[in-house]
């Protein structure tokens, strides 16, 4: 298989971290390679915005830059045609995720990939356990303005728990396939 | 508006080279822009891919890295809820573009998108003419194998010419909203 260069560059980060266990990036990184070599969906992850300062031309050298917040989601690409965006999040809280784990940049991102159609989720690591939170839920919540920690009854109660598969990896796919399932039920009701 | 970061940076870049005129990336970026105004579609451009060797923690400053060959096409996004992804390319050849211009890495990201049901194209700058060339095409002529450029014949055949427009710059999306309706009335007709 043929990842683009990021994945291929996590991968080598990974063989130097046995260890890394149960660490969300990598957990999608396995999930995603094995959608992609089961021909399920083809996600990838973005490259990490990087904000160049100094280059050196004649050695064609980035000799100073700086880390951005990135101003999209992680991972985008495409699923049964669908459009689909998603960020791996982890909170080291146990009962709440905090909003500040979504930059404004992001939040505006993911009005927009809602607004024209596209899946969009968060896929948050909260007490030891995975969750798929959709855009639309999230919005919401946000919208309400009330909080500034999304609580976990409200994750557990609008969100979709994924358990951990020595396979599959987080099968997040299963989630959407089951939304898609209720939407065209739905469709084929009205 | 708000903006990923990286189409925020070329907007500084713009500011800093008025005359860059007929630059394709300049195009590309204001009919963007100009989609996102008047909600047509979310189309942007993705962070360009570093390769990082040295990084001061201390000061999270990145002291060596090295710009990537890209392994995905420069934009991506959502139009009336379908992915859509794309690259601009320019090419000095008044007759021919080389297929040495797309590297192996994006030729199989092309594939993917394809066989997952994306819109995937080229927007081909040649002789002072601006062309979308659809996936579909840029993988038949690559298949077949016989030339390692694609003459202008071909691309005036398969693809669809844009006219640059003062207000929309380079409305691509029209050549989308054709093949989108010849689809349509085909599933009609069928």
């Amino acid at each position: 298989m043929l990842y683009p260069n990021n994945i291929k560059k996590n991968y080598t980060k990974i063989n130097n971290h046995a260890n890394r266990g149960m660490d969300l990036e990598y957990l999608v990184e396995i999930t995603n390679e094995y959608y992609i070599d089961h021909d399920r969906a083809y996600i990838y992850k973005k490259p990490t915005p990087i904000g160049i300062v100094k280059v050196n031309y004649a050695l064609a050298k980035i000799e100073e830059a700086y880390f951005q917040k990135p101003s999209t989601l992680d991972y985008n690409g495409l699923y049964k045609g669908y459009y689909i965006e998603f960020d791996a999040k982890v909170t080291h809280h146990k009962t709440s995720f905090p909003l500040s784990n979504v930059s404004p940049h992001q939040i505006k991102h993911i009005e927009h990939i809602y607004k024209h159609g596209g899946i969009v989720f968060l896929l948050i690591q909260i007490n030891d356990s995975f969750y798929v939170l959709m855009g639309s839920d999230f919005l919401k919540f946000k919208e309400e303005g009330k909080r500034q920690s999304i609580p976990l009854a409200y994750i557990i109660e609008n969100g979709y728990e994924i358990k951990y598969n020595f396979s599959k990896g987080l099968d997040y796919l299963s989630v959407i396939d089951k939304l898609l399932e209720e939407k065209n039920e739905k469709i084929k009701i009205s």
